[in-house]
């Protein structure tokens, strides 16, 4: 008898692999209805340990360290060249000069404005101040050893978008809080890159010499918007706010599928119009971040605002009509075949939540918004640590590609939009020009009365 | 061995439970391929069966009583009044004043015509007759007791389209039947409440003040133009197909997309063009009900009868390329990862079929038609019962809540729909102007050689 | 102990059940990260063991023999009359005039031509003078007996295109080979059949009588056009290449659907604009690989082949866009509940490596190409046969009928474009213009550097 309860036990737990990649999460009983997400109005108090989880994960993640790779050492003293120091990512890349540790700083910038949390600033100022004490030393050994991703290359060899303009965008933010010259020199030193050396098309457009000669990449919206826009914020010069919009428009003209409102990943200028579109969702996401964060500040009466407006609108539109089941999206946005992605989501929520607190977009949108946090908290460990976020994916030439681009739990690009994410919705709900109303078992934003 | 076949047995048995919503049904082996539903051309007296099934169904579940909420007896004396009377539900809704009963009452009809049988007909005026007989008291105890539910409050507080439009156009329906003075008084209320009290945007198209101040539902369609028909028919005044003409093409501008050739849910004003589009199967089915009732007594050379023709065409033609694989359709029509939902498809079966039959649409979609009716015919259970009818759905903001919506078999939206769908089948296999053929293991319509 | 892990073993065989269609196919470890096929670079000997495979499984199948069907003993004594004399069919319809043959034929010469096999041209001649040796028995006893499938019914009573366009078409490239007179009257009778006799619209354009009066399929591009191409190619007329290419406008002006960029299966006429739209699979791929034949000689500055080619691209950019997860192409292409197929994989596979080869669209396509043949690959056994070729299919006309047409590996439909597929593959890796390179695990083709 035991035997048989034994049996039937563990064909009990071999018949869960028969589910799939969702199936396996937690159901949720609300009223008579069976979600896969806890699909609900959740209080300030649940999403902010949501956010403060994510966060303390990062910070407790962040070694400060300067290791030998070999050994595993800490290394103290800098006088001594030693060709194996790298920066300790152990436990993640969190001390790296990287596009995606410049969406963390500005997303635990955000968490700490909503939150109050003045160590989560603090954080931001530290890690950047980790980065410039170190920086010399790697960048006089930099003679004796090739410059490796443990060792700040991005800075000392920079040649890209990815590079510099996230993480730069960020720099920008700390320093207006920490006004250091390090900062203000790195910071002049992204805008030159960005602004006088960063290859581009005949016309302008910002473009990378990869996969092809000429190729224009969506990720490239959010690795130069944010920092032009920072930029035309601390400098009042409209060099940046113009360059800002026009970017927009540009590669918008050559990525943004008017039929489907899409962003494909990337169009590789030889193959023209032809050029086959693959709609990944985080390079939906690194656009309307960027737009997001472009109208933040753009005056009401830019020029060209309402085309920037009417792209974001659309692009909305269509990625609210695309929003899985369990409140995520595809990894490939329009094939529902592949898996419910985090750090798109994340992207989406944080934009679509902005927009409706701005009143860039209409209210009824932050129902879709707290259904893709709702769904995305399932998503987030006791820990802190976020699953199914896609790993980094190339700009491709083929489906089958963007098929297989698998869920890792281990990529940083979901941690900075998920507290980013976090932090709007809060802002959402604090929102006193609507309130959310469950009715009729569905959650309905709706204007205040004394609106 | 005893005990391990035992296990091997519990096995399969759990295994079972692995397979997904539509893959438990029954397979059908026709020629040398397996079909997931009865791919054929069914004789009259098959189809009249499930016809008949239902309407028993029906019959037998609507009691004719008032109950004593609490003790569940009858009340018979009605003139002592009683705080917690209502109408006996306990088996259905079928006694209510309800729009999903006044489908059921259409359908009903629909079915004594074709099937020559009185007790169907019998059925709806002992119905009405049921409601007349007992508003008084209802109505005159409404001072002791807030109308709910079970009390009629839908004609009492009429207030909504949904309170009297499907139930109002089969109440004109059985007054052309029993001229009843309580009948015409009733179905004048209802006129002056759709003409003149029904909250309308400034256009004049009808409209609700739910969820958002100013929301069209596609529902309405359902919900108004099949009483302004009959309205017109037994006035021979024009105003009503006028206005039912101009409800078809205001409806249809703020929430017919002319792409996908698909009917949104709702639109919200306050979203304008950017509020987010739902294809929710059954409100597809309710407008395209409606323009099939209207095009049934419309003159051909009325006024705008094309433009009413040319979105019915593109709409039919548009649903039958999204119907799934065992001839239901998604209950979120584009996402074939929501399950196969019975109401919507009877819905399209029986106006497809219609349209065929009286020529609307090219007999070519009596395939389309027929093979929904063989689908559909699978979830319809020996006792006439129907499975997978999405429950009761509001206008939702996110596509979460429309991915929820579970399938059903207590809801009453199917059952008129699935009478008239069938009922419509046997005119189709009846029509003497084309026939189907077997040939090359499909079923085409070809028109008959005499013609 | 032993019972416990036997129980554990049938629990495990079972659950495989719980897989679909393509879940037990091995799985690929490359780098770290997991794919449904191999998707890598393949080197040529690779390639040219699965072509190999192919053709030596058609030629093992191909019994050159008459037979008794009674008795299925051989038939030697031809001036006998046999009233149940039948082409050996028992392993294949490898003997018989069929447009599957033809494809056939057309890949057994590319193969030939590319790994300089001589035995696969032979093949081909041995066919047709097989067919033109037994010919006259069959049509001299026909009057005797009716003929059938088996009897060469085809050329004695051709009478629509699929009896003599692609078989047709690979005639004229035998004859090119073996100028021998009875190949040049049967090229003569086709080219009569195709020209004069074959029903059109009456604009022109090449229809069927079935399943309506007036029908256009758009398997019909490959029954008529390289057929046509050939004739132009071997008489220098130019009325053949002007039809071949007005055939491809016409054809594609009812099927073509300019919004999706994908063949309509058919149109009824009478349907008209409402026809409903089914975009099968190998209908695509007969579209396609007509259009590959036409361009493959038709001269630069013709006139009308800018507007082909303009079709040929967009086409070709919507199937590269709807290929799926595994590299394969769905039934119902837009379908992706539907199952991988091999027939319209091959076809797309070997026009789009040839269009890359021949500079007609960009060669950024060689990576659809090569991950559609690594995909392929998986469906070819040890024996070169291949799975998951869709059966045999009419042009139907309802969703569910296309839903239901079952994968098999007895069909032919795709043995000749996988040959033509894997020596196009073989020319694409060759092709000194450009070279796959694999790249942050993925793989683009790029110029080489001389160009």
């Amino acid at each position: 008898m035991i035997r048989s309860i034994l049996y039937l036990i563990v064909t009990i737990i071999l018949l869960q692999s028969c589910k799939e990649n969702t199936a396996d999460k937690e159901k949720f009983q609300i009223d008579d209805t069976e979600y896969e997400l806890p699909y609900r109005i959740p209080d300030e108090k649940n999403i902010s340990d949501v956010v403060c989880k994510i966060a303390d994960y990062i910070i407790k993640s962040t070694p400060y360290q300067i290791i030998n790779e070999k050994t595993g050492g800490e290394i103290i003293d800098f006088s001594i060249p030693d060709t194996n120091a790298i920066v300790d990512t152990r436990t993640g890349s969190f001390n790296l000069w990287d596009y995606t540790v410049g969406v963390i700083h500005t997303g635990m910038l955000a968490a700490s404005d909503v939150l109050e949390r003045a160590d989560y600033q603090k954080y931001v100022i530290n890690n950047y101040d980790f980065i410039f004490k170190n920086l010399p030393y790697f960048r006089e050994k930099a003679l004796i050893k090739k410059p490796g991703n443990g060792s700040y290359h991005r800075i000392i060899n920079m040649n890209a978008l990815d590079h510099c303009g996230s993480i730069g965008a960020a720099l920008i933010q700390a320093w207006q809080i920490n006004p250091d010259i390090e900062y203000r020199k790195m910071i002049d030193t992204v805008e030159n890159f960005i602004m006088h050396k960063q290859f581009r098309l005949v016309d302008g457009t910002l473009a990378r010499k990869r996969p092809q000669k000429e190729s224009v990449w969506t990720d490239d919206f959010y690795m130069s918007i944010p920092f032009l826009v920072r930029m035309g914020e601390i400098t009042k010069n409209d060099i940046y706010y113009t360059e800002a919009v026009n970017q927009v428009l540009q590669l918008s003209s050559y990525l943004f599928n008017c039929n489907k409102n899409l962003f494909d990943h990337g169009m590789n200028l030889n193959a023209k119009e032809y050029d086959p579109e693959f709609f990944w969702s985080r390079a939906n996401g690194w656009a309307m971040m960027s737009i997001t964060t472009l109208l933040d500040v753009l005056p009401e009466d830019y020029k060209d605002r309402d085309q920037v407006l009417k792209i974001y609108r659309a692009h909305i539109k269509s990625i609210a009509e695309l929003q899985g089941g369990n409140g995520l999206w595809f990894n490939i946005l329009d094939k529902n075949d592949t898996y419910p992605e985090t750090s798109g989501t994340a992207m989406f929520v944080y934009s679509m939540a902005k927009a409706v607190n701005e009143g860039w977009i209409d209210y009824t949108y932050a129902s879709v918004a707290l259904a893709g946090w709702n769904g995305l908290t399932m998503y987030i460990s006791d820990e802190g640590e976020i699953e199914n976020m896609c790993a980094g994916t190339t700009f491709g030439a083929d489906m089958v590609y963007y098929y297989h681009r698998p869920p890792s739990h281990n990529s940083l690009h979901g941690l900075g939009p998920a507290l980013l994410a976090g932090s709007e919705i809060i802002k959402l709900l604090r929102n006193q020009d609507f309130k959310p109303v469950k009715e009729w078992r569905t959650i309905h934003f709706k204007p205040t009365e004394t609106k």
